[in-house]
């Protein structure tokens, strides 16, 4: 089959990834599930693993077929599966986890200890045929295509986590900072609107990414090369600040903006990764303020954000790219010149 | 009356304060309420006040009586007092707030709009009488003494509050790292033993800390002086790492434990205030890790922390001094020499 | 001044009340606040102390003037009155709270150990004066008609807080069922759609009742005279049950629905309260059940409900009586013959 | 191998169950593990299942093997299991779950949709062998014996699952009431005492009961035979109340204590479950009361409970008794007369 695999650590994203013909993979044990691929969608953290940032972090051993947004038609089923079967349509969480460690028992699957993560430690989806197991994949409703909904299975999970951790400290009068209208927070944006009466405040550089934000409910959108979003926010909240601060961006500059904006009790969520958090301890002492990082979503997350979608509470702007044009996805993102998501359709 | 006044910002701790002769002061609203000062505990953060550390955070005007953790008797009570009347004996929470605002009406009266901060926004009690109001008092049990008490008012609730949100997370089996047996920490580690079954590391790099840390309980005790403390942590966590890290010293070098030995999904709880949090969102993405920002305990908590003493679960070494001799007490903790605490006894 | 008064416990609603010349209240304490009403709603609350069937839960003093969904604008502020001065319109919570008391300071203001309650077990607001206190009141938005808002100080806010403990479980793809679709029903169920995404199966016997609530958002509605709501959510859920249930009518009969529709850790929200619980003890253990009692909410509650009033996402149906009136009303909602609720607007 | 069956419900417990001679389980799944049993606890669901009291709530096939307290030694391993090996010490969690439902991957196994529950719907461990799956088994630390350990399978986790919802709301200073010091009372007294610092009340009618309960560390003792448990609760917390109710009876005499004891906001957590709960809703709302019922713990909780006894901070009183014995154990049960709890041990 055909797969788009990296061989080489590289800043040329020209050259990011080679289009392979490997072998299918096989299942190997009883949970497992072969997923024929109809869309892989491209994510930031593709850019970065090709870059070799995460290589600090986790295992990678190369060459590695990418792509962790995934989803497609269940091929084949190992012996002791029985949530799907071949034939059936399927999201595939990009974590295959072991349901037996400590964490996953707690329910906390993205902190399993025996977990591989398609398209960062192990092979993903930007091939004809993915293997994962039981525990990953999630049927689809009726009606949803697996191509338009694949970039929720990172993009899509990571945002609504986001969001999810934010909603649970946000009343009605409670204002919430969104910082970064992109693939993920214009998803978080909306899970925002659809689970909570906060009242948001959009923040981006971008005039077509706060006009998409005021389209999706934003309450106000400031432009931050522009406006000085600190005054802005106490004008906004009568000096009290934001309650809830969602960093999409995660920049030197984005992160900066924490303590400054939110409200005393506030929380910075960290979502985006390509800066630092840098404060003095008083600062974080003076308002009990928080950097709190969130990781991808957990399986039950990725349930809950289907049901958001089959509500048509989250839409989701995609467009389709063969599974040959994927450096150029690759330089385009780079560039910041995808609106939206793009989502990789093997042949 | 005597009071130990603040004049000008100073790095000379020698010069500190001056004794100065004021005016006792007089109640001005119903519900204020006069104490006569049996003890006031000196603390790291009035070491921080002289230094004009905290101009930045709070408005301060000069000269100011220093003193925030401070208990007596009731010498005066305002006319629509009914919580405390003359002579009653009673600890203070150094937080006057209004119990109007938002903040105050949900329970978090520490961020309170409309608050005085004894010893940081107005004057404390290291002086002969304090005037505080009745949302500050709290009766003290019999057989408590005011002077053996006093520090609890800052320092005990401090550590209270940080041991409290850390208990939240904290299950039988799980590991809380606790850097800085200090004045702070040791009584943090108590309130962890009293109200948590974890498994607590004390970390620190004085000999006498870590003997005074494995008496209180502490099931391991680390000099960070001489051990890595990431692989020790390691080891005996069988690799999964601190579920909560308490940092009452907040220097560069203890926050930059945190995401090395934090679980996935651990916080870092920022305590002491030195130096800076630093680190590359990714690794706070990465574990989802979060450096949590702790202030001073709730007037709510700080009658949890009478309780606690009342049942004999948290000791604390206090030694005490004349108000003339508060310029020593400021340069011997300058130096790290003071054990335990120290109480300003007014004459 | 004119106020409908209680003078003897009667089921005879239409001698229900009567319409005294009373003295106009005289601010007592420096937080008083003397309020002109504009406009009171009549709860079934009301009905229920005219029975005396509160008469074994709290003090109650005869004569005393009903009413406790209060709002108008401010006449009189006591001396150190802050929030409001004279000519403010504001909405009242019912409930006076000491905000000295632990619960108070722990932000639990309905469990204030030395509040009055307004109509219940203090002089209330069917009267064109009413006294109050700082505490109580809270300012409304530019805009807020006070007569509209009223009937949110009481049926509001106890449909909002049941609401709000309800939505903390609910996640995307779970089911809610709304058992009563009347004065606080609709208002609940408005409060869960702005407040989630879970999917409303709302429970009446009423088919205006249901076409409203499927007006106000409702996903499905049950007329449960002719269906059997145990096998309808069971169907509706594929088998799982409801995760919450809101119970606002309370009789023996909807109570006895929640342990055979709710899903395994789910919870009846027991709301109304004419009848009683009574289950097996093994019927709550077998699927971790409970029956939650729900109060009256608190005045940061309210707080929050006059934000959601205000962005428009709680309409309240209200139709205006006059003071001379209120028997009638009490007579019409003893009938179940008034829709939404009813304002007593004093001359 | 030797089992003792349960073939026909019966209120005669000596003649409860049989002892047969039985095949020996094969595995049927990779991921099934057969424990060779060392002791099973005997517990008083045994002999509400040998009445037929589940026969409503669950499904049951006779004949079956009882017990669902077991511990013993991993005696063959299917081809996938990693987590344990032949010849490891175990503790069974009494529920096989599947890991892949929806509750499971919220961490909720003990709502699994796919689960068997040892001695209640399969075969239990009453018996040589007992076949399991490699999710309801946690190997032991060493120096834990099994036989000692076992009844902690079912007892314990209940109790301490109980307690551990109960210390959530439990701060320094607040009170507990635990009703009925028997099997499962003495270890959620044990499991409060280690993790909270609240002031415990332990409730019984036998003197004994009180005795252990005192040295167990409960603060006041009351024989609720002799006097009124509400007026003692009462004095006890200067008219407060019991924040948390811990009801291990579950008789209809104290589930009616609930409301009278509780403070503002308390909850009666329904452990023991032979009555009923019965209340007025008015008693539910007036004190925003709950009744709660509580399941088995986790998974996850047994190991946390394996960890409190491995700490030292849980013990737990058994006697030992053959496997022919046990309907005597059966009706010394029924007569009250087992002091702490009875362990099956197979020949």
């Amino acid at each position: 089959m055909k797969a788009a695999r990296l061989h080489e650590y590289t800043d040329e994203m020209s050259e990011a990834l080679s289009i392979d013909e490997i072998e299918r993979p096989e299942l190997e044990r009883s949970d497992g599930v072969l997923v024929e691929i109809e869309g892989a969608g491209w994510c930031q953290t593709d850019n970065h693993v090709v870059e070799g940032m995460w290589t600090d972090y986790v295992p990678q051993e190369l060459p590695m077929t990418l792509g962790h947004e995934n989803a497609g038609v269940v091929a084949e089923a190992g012996d002791e599966v029985t949530l799907v079967e071949e034939g059936d349509p399927v999201i595939c969480h990009p974590v295959q986890t072991c349901g037996i460690c400590r964490p996953c028992r707690l329910g906390e699957d993205m902190y399993c200890e025996n977990s591989a993560f398609n398209g960062l430690t192990t092979d993903g989806g930007f091939a004809e045929y993915l293997q994962t197991n039981e525990r990953a994949v999630i049927p689809l409703p009726e009606g949803v295509d697996p191509v338009d909904i694949a970039p929720h299975a990172d993009a899509g999970i990571t945002a609504y986590h986001a969001a999810k951790k934010a909603v649970r400290e946000l009343n009605p009068g409670d204002t919430c900072v969104v910082i970064g209208i992109g693939g993920l927070g214009h998803i978080g944006l909306q899970c925002l609107e659809a689970m909570s009466a906060a009242d948001i405040v959009a923040v981006d550089i971008k005039d077509e990414a706060l006009e998409l934000a005021a389209d999706l409910g934003a309450h106000h959108t400031v432009d931050s090369s522009e406006a000085d979003v600190a005054s802005v926010v106490d004008d906004l909240t009568d000096g009290v600040g934001a309650r809830q601060v969602l960093d999409f961006v995660g920049a030197d500059g984005t992160t900066a903006l924490g303590p400054e904006i939110a409200a005393p009790g506030g929380d910075h969520h960290v979502v985006g990764y390509g800066g630092h958090v840098h404060a003095p301890c008083q600062a974080l002492v003076d308002g009990e303020f928080s950097f709190e990082g969130t990781l991808v979503g957990k399986y039950a997350e990725l349930q809950e954000l289907v049901a958001l979608v089959e509500r048509g509470d989250v839409d989701l702007h995609a467009d389709r790219y063969d599974l040959a044009d994927v450096n150029t996805v690759a330089e385009k993102l780079e560039h910041n010149d995808i609106e939206g998501r793009a989502v990789i359709v093997p042949p």
